[in-house]
């Protein structure tokens, strides 16, 4: 029905806003709806509780009685930190919950929706399904596949290049494009580079000009923890959290003593092992990671089907073969061994080119 | 006044249609109106005669007299291999010529419009001008610089690759690209590559699935002109236009006897000298010229600044380092001294970006 969809996209939208907030629980939206009134909005709140299902009850108060609740994310069933959202939504006499996307986790699983038909209320699922799966991606991926949602971020030339042969990066693409990728670390958990990158720009990996209150995660993927010690993230791990993916043999304590995670990783050929990496933030929670390379990170994601989404930002200008790769070497002779990526969405960012790439 | 320009618009699409097919004369349209009706439409014949006027006029008949011609060029003056079309359109009786873009050609140079107004013809300039000089900019570009308008096509990895390591191209792009390639040349008056492209890829360089009778001349630029003595090129040598732009110190003559045009040309930095090449090319009356790399020649035309538009197809798979660079070195240290080119279009074709990328 065009209502159901018109208040589920509203919820979706609510959903949306708790990208990269609200981790290691989902970005949920939920709309409450009276006689077509919208009596209460929620979303998960920013550090994952309370969960939208409970914003939107406490907005809707009374006119919850015999209304429709729309929730993104099927309702939680499940006592945890907080009671169950099934039980809220039955305590409030809600008729009705359309719900567009059912919980992959165990301890919820379609008990969620049970204990609603069990109490007497009228439970649709899968409206607006495909979408709530892609703005919930993050989540489930924590959830169905043990590691985060990736976004690989690279801002090359147009041949490719991520920097001249003499290691000037800053800028290629213009402030237009680097305002846009703010957004998108904003929109994510955590905020990832390799050691070289990390080195060689001395990156804050903050976001910056968007007036938010809560940071991304700092994640630096280093197999020998070289990184500069008086450089931007050293001096800021007090404040702003920055783990550290190590190999299991080096001390992290120089690190852990500035108040760096450490996170001790296997090896694959001769490098941390990036789906170790993966595995390990999503054990600590993580749904949604931003990569921003540098080429020998961002070659071993793509080259382990690690990446699911790539922002590439391409600027109009011209580096040549002296200039340093996007991608380190991925060991690929055939191009029927090369990753492939699927085109989603193309736009002009000021006098870049941004196309987003998605797994197929 | 809305009226004109429609008619306008109308004469400049004509005047496309003749892109590719018309070298070494300008791709004009021509459109008559009399009393509100098109009496006459006309655009450059293959092979550059008869002009857009004359067509157009001869569709016209007696219709034309007191009518109203646009024209996207300024009428020749110039008494030639035919009578100047300023000439006939005051012959035929015209009353009114709108024209949107002055003719550069200093054997026409206001001329043209000065006879008709000597003749009493109302004559107004000017309209959709930018649109015009970019339609006839091939023909612009050989009387302005001596050189041809030069569209330059990459097709490349995700990462700016346009082999693997081990050489392997076919395909990087789908079917939709290559297609839109073929579209391309068969727009342009010459289809260039340079020697190692054709050596490894051993192309035919024509335009195919589009069933033109007139192809487009194939320049390849070698300088020891090596090329496969037995190959596609050599081949059809006597069939379809093939130029060589090549060492003077190089004898032609094998390459000469099959039937191909011997363009001997200066070094610079050891390879053949690319703005000699563009400079011959415009002497032998080329307007348009589509090169399809390979990576040393695109990069030495970019370098030279001699790129009008850079058509970038752009696939959706990953190759990594090892893979061929779209570009080879170009000597490029500081980013202020990489050449800029700005955003003019991006579509999807198929699977693939198409982004086209223009002199600023």
């Amino acid at each position: 029905m065009a209502r159901d969809r018109r208040f589920m996209a509203l919820a979706l939208s609510l959903g949306r806003r708790g990208m990269g907030r609200v981790w290691p629980n989902p970005n949920v939206g939920c709309v409450i709806v009276a006689r077509a009134r919208i009596v209460g909005r929620g979303r998960t709140a920013d550090g994952g509780r309370p969960h939208a299902e409970t914003q939107a009850l406490a907005q809707a108060g009374e006119a919850a009685r015999g209304a429709t609740a729309y929730v993104t994310l099927e309702p939680c069933a499940h006592h945890g930190r907080t009671p169950p959202c099934a039980e809220a939504l039955v305590a409030a006499g809600v008729a009705r919950v359309v719900v567009a996307a059912q919980d992959p986790d165990r301890r919820v699983a379609g008990r969620g929706i049970a204990r609603l038909r069990a109490a007497g209320i009228a439970v649709e699922t899968g409206l607006m399904e495909a979408k709530a799966r892609r703005d919930l991606a993050g989540f489930l991926s924590r959830i169905e596949r043990d590691r985060p949602f990736v976004t690989l971020k690279l801002a090359a030339s147009l041949d490719g290049r991520i920097a001249t042969g003499t290691g000037e990066s800053r800028w290629i693409t213009g402030p237009q494009a680097r305002a846009r990728v703010h957004m998108m670390r904003a929109r994510h958990d955590a905020v990832m580079v390799g050691g070289g990158t990390a080195r060689a720009d001395d990156p804050m990996l903050n976001v910056r000009g968007l007036g938010i209150d809560r940071q991304p995660v700092r994640v630096v993927v280093s197999r020998r923890l070289d990184l500069p010690p008086e450089g931007a993230l050293a001096r800021s791990a007090g404040d702003i959290p920055l783990w550290l993916c190590h190999d299991r043999a080096v001390d992290p304590a120089p690190w852990t003593a500035r108040g760096a995670v450490s996170l001790p990783c296997g090896l694959s050929n001769g490098q941390v092992d990036v789906a170790q990496v993966m595995a390990a933030l999503a054990e600590r929670g993580l749904t949604r990671v931003f990569c921003e390379g540098g080429a020998g990170l961002a070659a071993s994601l793509l080259a382990a089907g690690l990446v699911d989404e790539l922002a590439l930002f391409t600027a109009g200008c011209a580096i040549g073969a002296e200039g340093t790769p996007a991608l380190a070497a991925m060991g690929i002779d055939r191009l029927a061994e090369a990753p492939r990526l699927r085109l989603a969405h193309q736009e002009r960012i000021g006098a870049d080119l941004l196309s987003l790439w998605r797994r197929p």
